[in-house]
Parts: structure tokens; sequence; C-alpha cells
């Protein structure tokens, strides 16, 4: 796996049980995963070099996150490197109008885009979409970053001023973020995870509700074809998270991801097959195993580092608060905002007590992580 | 932790959510363990120099089997490093005698026994306990090895002819086996995983059902808490199993175990907290965690080495065959009968007609890693 964040490290975990054997492409031997994985290889993941040099021995290489560059894809596949997902499926990760563009070629229902070179662009585009507009950055964008909501023309034009590749689109009025996570693998084995909601904050992921509460039967498996859909068509290996808007009764897609997804850490102890473990199975064209749910609920809350850079204390007080709830570590320095762990609490129930009251504990616990407090304190 | 078997790889998968650094003394890199471990020291057990060398710099020690001499033990404790389990615990999982008489002394129900150094004196000893009787080492046994049936004074002559120090037990009709599985932290918390039934061939544990099924909520509530006194009296740091016969409508103590041991495994998918977890929380007095069961009824079988030495094939048959199964491999060679992995199945029920299911599939599915074939083909 190149790349040795947090993906990777959860990653890791999951290979151990299936006896696969896991090597991480690390820029550093205190990257999350470095820390824990037996095979570490140390390069940078710019380099051609040290890219092919990190893959010789692999049956197959995958990857942690969507950055390494387009080119050094295509010429890791020429030199006969085994890629899961392809250069040609990252694609569409790696460059939002050319996945805007295959996805409403494809049918998929997205918001309205267009790609804009100037504030003329912008304007003319939202005299048909109206204000506000979202400007977001063709490549390099994710948790909230790259991503701007414009009242007018004015902060378009600051926004137009970074001198990056942009697109507009239209600001959805959506009713809440869903993310529906599938799997694929080369024998075109597919499996689907039930659909979650996901709670943002400034763009980026707090909670993760899964299944989502009160979405329809029919609605549910929207998203889930949508997803099955577009793994087949873009042809990826591995997991596909397809974040989608609920609005107007329908879904619109809003990002893709084709590794494990922060939407799917609930997967851990709340599926049969973890989407780690589902992950390694696609990439390995194994089986895949069965993505139905391990509890009735799940709740998943991020953890950020807060100003206090030491965890123990807290560490201890939230397992002492709360036996039930998962803790996971990253083994990321803290930093304030930072994103260093989650927290997972599961219950048998389904119904919106239960939930609220699993949501409660697993936003103290993770409040209590980050602060030292209690919500509200 | 001293010792690098399955118990330390799966204890080191828990140890990476909770970002405990975690230390492996193996005696070679090939040891289950060692594959997997970010920091893998090599040594040996048996010297004392080794074991000082490796706990240099550890905040605790703990292990992954009860080999350690006991002389290595008081001597690390007299250098000031601190084991969980400590040698004074350790003792009576070492030493069965020892162990007998304790149990004894502190009232807990067992067989009867006594030590035997001739055939003198079992037979004196039969006469009171009626034949068959039970034979067993004083030291080293475990899995089956070092216990002996023997009907006759002519079977426990050939035993005695070993020369190794014996005790002889009665040999209770029981109606089944079951063990009681607790953790025990310095700061004295204790918490009790639901009883499970054992299912033993030539005494080796094949399957365990979780909970016991059929098990009245007395006889598990003495169980439970016959071990946690047992943890108590005995200064236990960490998990301690307590292997017992249900025999005459009551409960008798077998056989103790002071680490994570195979009759926990399920509760890596089937409890809130894993007993890998669990075992790093009490030797680290972290508070523990919650023991409860995550599923209705939890069923895990052990996965013996069969004559051919290569697992891929039935591996993917059985992940094709089963997507809910699932597969814990330990890296290890296949040998004929060597313990090689587990697989664990969980249902939502727990009526008897879905224990048989579950049953039936762990069983098929632990049957055709070993041989390729279906149970009774």
């Amino acid at each position: 796996m190149v790349g040795a964040g947090q993906l990777a490290r959860m990653t890791y975990q999951a290979s151990i049980p299936l006896r696969v054997g896991f090597r991480v492409l690390a820029d550093t031997a205190t990257d999350s995963a470095a820390q824990v994985c037996a095979d570490v290889r140390l390069g940078d993941y710019h380099n051609l070099g040290d890219l092919l040099a990190f893959a010789a021995g692999c049956d197959v290489v995958t990857f942690d996150h969507e950055h390494v560059p387009e080119e050094h894809l295509a010429a890791l596949e020429a030199a006969g490197v085994p890629l899961a997902p392809g250069g040609g499926a990252l694609r569409y990760t790696q460059d939002k109008l050319a996945m805007r563009a295959e996805l409403t070629r494809l049918g998929v229902p997205c918001p309205r885009f267009t790609p804009v070179a100037d504030v003329a662009d912008v304007t003319r585009f939202a005299e048909q979409a109206g204000w506000p507009i979202v400007l977001k950055a063709v490549r390099g964008g994710y948790d909230g970053r790259g991503v701007w909501v414009c009242d007018d023309a004015f902060a378009a034009g600051e926004v137009l001023a970074h001198g990056i590749a942009l697109l507009a689109e239209e600001y959805v009025p959506f009713r809440r973020e869903l993310a529906a996570l599938v799997a694929r693998s080369p024998h075109r084995q597919g499996a689907a995870y039930p659909v979650v909601e996901t709670v943002q904050r400034d763009g980026v992921c707090h909670e993760v509700l899964a299944p989502a509460p009160g979405l329809s039967a029919a609605l549910a498996e929207d998203a889930q074809r949508l997803a099955l859909e577009i793994a087949d068509a873009l042809g990826v290996t591995g997991l596909l998270a397809v974040e989608l808007f609920e609005a107007g009764g329908g879904l619109l897609v809003n990002e893709l991801a084709m590794r494990p997804h922060n939407s799917g850490h609930w997967t851990i102890e709340g599926a049969v097959t973890s989407q780690f473990e589902q992950h390694l199975r696609a990439v390995l064209d194994l089986p895949l195993g069965a993505p139905r749910p391990a509890a009735g609920q799940t709740v998943m809350v991020n953890v950020f580092g807060g100003q206090d850079p030491d965890l123990y204390d807290k560490y201890i007080h939230v397992m002492a608060a709360d036996p039930g709830m998962k803790v996971h570590l990253y083994g990321k320095a803290v930093r304030p905002g930072r994103k260093i762990g989650h927290v997972t609490v599961t219950g048998s129930g389904a119904g919106e007590q239960n939930l609220a009251a699993l949501r409660d504990r697993a936003l103290r616990a993770a409040s209590y992580l980050a602060t030292g407090k209690e919500r509200g304190e």
C-alpha cells in the first residue's frame, strides 16, 4: 500500500488474520502505519524510482490516498506493476472535471457543473444555477480543502486569484449527506454496504450513522445500485465510496474515493466484514466478505486533536466512563483540529431513541478525547 | 510479550487501535507473531540474559505461554521488571500440584488428587477414587500432552516409567467441559466473559460455543464467580481462563491459564471487547472493556493442518462458500494436526436450531481448510 496514514494502519490490522503479506510505502518511519507494519519501505510517492523499488516483489499495489501523480501510475502499469485500482480508474478521483464529465456521460445524477477560467465564466454559470455557487479545485482537494461556497462574483474572484484550475458547481440545498460504500473485485464480484449518513462540519466528516436513519428502502437501494454501477463503469478494483447528497427526494453524487474511506470506519465493529478486510479481498481477487451489519445500529465519531498534546489521561477517563466504547487511535501527534482517531459504538436496537443514546455516547467520548471536557462545558 | 505464537500475534492486532507499544520476544523471525510485529527481539526465554535484554525499556512484561522458568521469573522481578501476571501467580500454571493444593486450600471444588511416585501410590489412590484414574505431568503439559487416562496399574506403570513428576487425579465422568474467562487489573477491577462450552477431541480443544448452550443462569454465575475469586486469591494480573468440568449438577476446576486462551478466541467477533484487548488493558492497568456478547451466539472452531502444505485454494473456496465466515490464519507452516488457525461465525438468534446451523458452517469451513473436503467425505 502506497501511503502510510491511518487507512494503511487499519488495513494492516485486517491483513494479519488473512495472512496477507503487507508492505507499506511511508514518507517517514513515524507515519501512522509505519509505526506498526513489519515491512516498511521509506520513500517519496512523487518519485517514480521510489515507487518502482517499492513495488518490486509485490503481487499488487494499492493506495492509502489518491495523490500519486497520474504519469507515475501510467509508468508503473507500463512497467508491468499491477495496480488496484488501476490508473484508468484512479484518474476520476484525481481530476474532478474528468469525474463530473464521465458521470454525466454515464447518466449518473450530479450537481450541474462547468469548468471556469475567470469571473465572467462564473457569473455566466450563476445566471443559470443561481447564487451561491460552489467552486472546487479540479485537483488536490480533500476534507473540505479546495471547496469554496461563493455568494457573489467578488467572492468568486478571490478564489480565482489562487490561480488553480477550478470548476463551478450549483449549490445543492441538500437535506443531508449519505455515503454508499461498495467493493468490486477483478472477477467483477460486487458487495454493497448499508448506506450511511455522514454528518459534516466545515466540509469535514464528524459523525457516521450506520445505517442512515429513516432512509427509505427505495433510496437505499438506489444509492447501492448507483455505487455498484459506477464501480463497474469506471473499472474500479477495491473499494469505492460514493458521497451523495439527499435532495429533492432523490440523490446526487458529490465525490468519489477508491480506497477505505472515513465513512466506512464503522464497519470494523458494525459489519461482518470490515471495509479494510474487504479492500484487501477485492484487491487480491479473493471472494468478497459479507457486507451485512453485525449490529442494529452503529455510530462512528472522528476524534480531532485539541490543545493538549498528551492524550493519556483523557484516554483512561473515556475507557472508564464507557467500557463499551471502541477507541481507535492512529498514533499521530496531536495538533489542534488534526484527525487523530475515531470512536465507535454499536447498539442492538434500531429505534430513534437508541440512536440518540449511541450518538450521545460517541460524541461525548470524542469530545472528551479532544478537549478533556464534556460537550458544551 | 514473551513468546511469539498465535496468542502474541492476535494480541499485537489488538494493540494497534489502542496505540500500545508492543514488543515481542521470538525464538525465530518466522514465529507467528514475529512475522507481523514491528518490534521483534530474537532470543531464548530459557536464557535470563535474553529475558533481561528484552525487558529493558518495557513498562510491563507479559506472556504468550507459561514456560518461562520459575527462577527466571523471580530473577526478573528481583531486577525490578514488572511482570503481569507476576511470578507468584504464574507458579500455579507451571506446577499442577501447587495449583491443586492452593485451590483445595481456597475451598475451590476440584477432582480428588495426590502426588504419586510409584505404582503403589497410584494403586492406593485408585482404591479410593476408582479406576480409571488420570495421571498428569506436574510440569509442562498442555493441549492434551502430559495427560494419561489409565485403566489399571499396568498402564500407570508405563506412564511412571517416563520418570517425570506426576500427580494422580480421579477420573471425572463429566457431562461437558466449560471455560470461564475473566480479567483482573492491578487496580483489582474484574470482568467476566459469558461462560462457554469447549468441545475437545483427544484432549485438544476443537470447538467453542459461546455462550454455553442450555447452561443454567445459576451455574453460569457460579463459574464466573469462581473464576473471579481464583483470580483475586492468586493475585492474577491479566486474563485467567478456568477450564471446568460440568459434572453431577456442579462444577469442578480442571486447569488454569493466565493469558489469552483458545476458549476466548470467539471474543474477537463475539464480544464487545476481545480477550486480547482485555489482556492488554488489564496488564497496563487501563480500565477494563465490556465483556458482554456482541452477538446472540458465536461458534469458534480450530483449524488443524492436513497433508497438503498449501492452503491457498482451500482458503479461497471457504471464503467463496461462506462470505460470513471469519478466517484467522496464524502464519504457521502446515503440518498434519498442527493448530494453524481458527474460524468464527456469529448469529443473532440464540435457539438450538440456530446454534446447530452455526456449528455446521464453522465445522465445514475448518474441515475444508484442513483437508479440502467436507466433513464425512
